[in-house]
């Protein structure tokens, strides 16, 4: 079969074999199928859909694309997380090593921000020396060590999805579920854990905006995991506010490590609790309160070049600004979307790939929705290192809130739990 | 807007505004969108169609993409013509003369041959010493003087719809209703003739395989035509047999010739003189018995520097063998592209762009659709160059056809007229 003949046949509308999607990811990773084809097809799936089957196939043959590791074979406990991305999304880590103290092996490789999410990668590197360009030697053996270690995807990780990605971001075909959740789980199943869970986030500040999209992108993913016996559960969260109080990459790691003492937000703990337990993993939530987990977290910063001591001395920014309430009333709604791009606006992220980022840099919200304020009184705190830029702040954040002369109930963090078959 | 939103625009099945539909020109001819955004937008376009509008709409910007010139404003009645393409079609050197004889202006550019289908070029290049590359002075001139010229399209013709179609191509969206119709009227928009008709092909050896498909298509392309005024017609006709008799560039110009002569076959004289009277020109029929439209042929093919002595001394093959009947019986089919491509397989057309093309070879068919043949007798005579070739053809052709028990009727050429709007 030809990648014409190929991408006619989705174009109307039937079914791939799995022959055709090896074929597919093989035309995609060794270039003999050019941009203009693979943008054709992907167009025509963003239409037509893909199986549940295809989706799989898909998925499977992408994460045979490039470097793969079985890590259920070597540690049967080993677990993993993916979340879809969300504003002040420090979850991983907090859970990881949680999960680390209760026993589990863990190693997490994570992405870099871009546009208004942060990554983790970047969160990490706000900790001085802390290196997160792992060897597979070095990986397997702090792994085997410690029980954790957070490292940063090498693009050797499923190479055929990063091409795809690439093209998707430029041809409109993002928001497509099975290309998004084979996207997702080709990295998960080229580095396979036995047991995995998905934290997908729903609202204004996520990639999903409603709960019905975010149920069915995570069912297309638990589909594909336990398709492929990685044992997948998922949670659907709420990112209709940012997550905790913390946005910036250095304030963040400040509240991780404060979450991790026992000292975080309640919206925070709640999450990396239900994920723990939606792994089946027990004794997780006890690690926090016992300082088990600060102790995994703290060994891992060391393992990897940072001096734990720095912790309670990161980077912080030379100029504080608070953001006071133009009226009094109850906070409705924060625009986590909005929050995420005036922040990179400060520094925090990248436009483009490559670009420099800022570690100090950030927001600290003093209120979140449901909290009753006065006129005056502070909505957040801006950390910044440029004037400019922090009265560009100051003018755009305003915006990002809505308020309500009634009591407002606090959202729920967990919205949904899709624990993995029996 | 961004090349993504407009993508977006049409995956989500929205309609464009003649603004969007600008910008994807413009930026399709200078360059600045890349070929897998206008590949995915193609498939997009594939698969959700373009409104009438839409098409028009498209259809002016590529017209506008490149030369363009009025024929319309500088003679009244100036006619053009363009068929949809099939074997043994013939009719441009036919019809052209007739119109011209009959007192229109006809300023005809056409297109080289590729696969298994000829071009008017590469026919009228079977005749010693004729250019068909005229600067575009050359080209007015001798409309000027004679009434008539036939000319190669020039790659400056709606140069947004070559790379439309390049790329069409090679991402499985060439049979699309809305991209045909456009491809085909933008370069006679470009050139526009006050009046135009369409020669639809329908059956095996054409694009469009059903009469419901063809007259889509011919609705399409009368819609744009009529839409930007030019006063377009249509003719649906008959591609489940070759046309005439001769496929091969000097032995359909040897055809040709004989038909301007008044000796020419039944379907071929049918359906010129049906598409001039499609086109409202009177006169065009008796120009063939009189004489007038030959003398206007032969004049144009001195002005463009042939000899028309050597009309009737073109190349012949050194080769020539008769395929004899398997079997008695009525001719019941004859598939005018496998014809096609055993012809183009001694050489007579391209497999790919620039290849050279041997004028002398091809077939004459000894019996058409509805003929009673006997065991033995010929039903063509292959004219090669080439031994090995000869054989191949020979072999191969024998497929081609289909015979019954039972009489068939000889198909009718002309299968519809759709006038232009009174």
């Amino acid at each position: 079969m030809s990648f014409p003949e190929l991408i006619a046949r989705k174009r109307q509308g039937a079914a791939h074999s799995r022959e055709d999607l090896q074929l597919l990811v093989r035309g995609v990773s060794d270039g003999s199928m050019p941009d203009y084809q693979i943008a054709a097809w992907l167009m025509a799936v963003a239409i037509r859909g893909l199986t549940p089957d295809e989706t799989g196939w898909l998925t499977e043959a992408m994460a045979a694309s490039g470097e793969t590791l079985d890590l259920a074979a070597r540690w049967p406990d080993s677990v993993d997380k993916h979340s879809t991305g969300g504003v002040g999304d420090k979850t991983s880590l907090v859970l990881m090593p949680m999960l680390a103290a209760a026993g589990c092996h863990v190693a997490k490789l994570s992405g870099r921000g871009l546009g208004f999410s942060g990554g983790t990668i970047d969160k990490l590197e706000a900790i001085p020396g802390l290196r997160t360009e792992l060897t597979r030697a070095e990986l397997l053996e702090q792994v085997e060590r410690l029980g954790l270690a957070i490292a940063a995807q090498s693009s050797e990780l499923a190479p055929a999805d990063a091409r795809l990605y690439a093209l998707r971001d430029v041809t409109a075909t993002v928001d497509s579920v099975p290309l998004i959740a084979s996207s997702i789980m080709a990295k998960k199943l080229a580095f396979r854990a036995a047991r995995l869970v998905l934290d997908v986030k729903v609202g204004a500040g996520a990639f999903t905006k409603t709960l019905p999209e975010a149920r069915e992108l995570a069912e297309a993913m638990l589909a594909i995991g336990n398709g492929s016996a990685v044992r997948t559960s998922a949670v659907i969260s709420d990112m209709s506010q940012p997550e905790g109080r913390a946005i910036g990459n250095a304030l963040e790691v400040r509240e991780a490590v404060e979450t991790l003492q026992g000292r975080g937000p309640s919206d925070v703990v709640a999450l990396c609790v239900t994920l723990a337990q939606a792994l089946g993993v027990s004794g997780a939530a006890s690690a926090l309160a016992s300082g088990a987990a600060f102790e995994k977290f703290e060994a891992m910063v060391e393992a990897q070049g940072g001096d734990p001591r720095s912790l309670e001395n990161l980077a912080s920014a030379r100029q504080r600004r608070m953001l006071p309430a133009e009226r009094a009333g109850y906070v409705a709604g924060i625009d986590a979307e909005a929050l995420g791009r005036a922040v990179a606006g400060l520094g925090a992220g990248r436009l483009r790939k490559g670009d420099a980022i800022d570690p100090a840099v950030g927001v600290v919200l003093a209120a979140k929705v449901g909290d009753r304020v006065e006129a005056g009184q502070p909505l957040l705190e801006v950390h910044a290192n440029d004037e400019r830029r922090l009265d560009e702040a100051l003018r755009r954040l305003p915006a990002a809130y809505t308020f309500s002369h009634e009591p407002v109930a606090a959202p729920e963090q967990v919205l949904a739990a899709l624990p993995a078959p029996v």
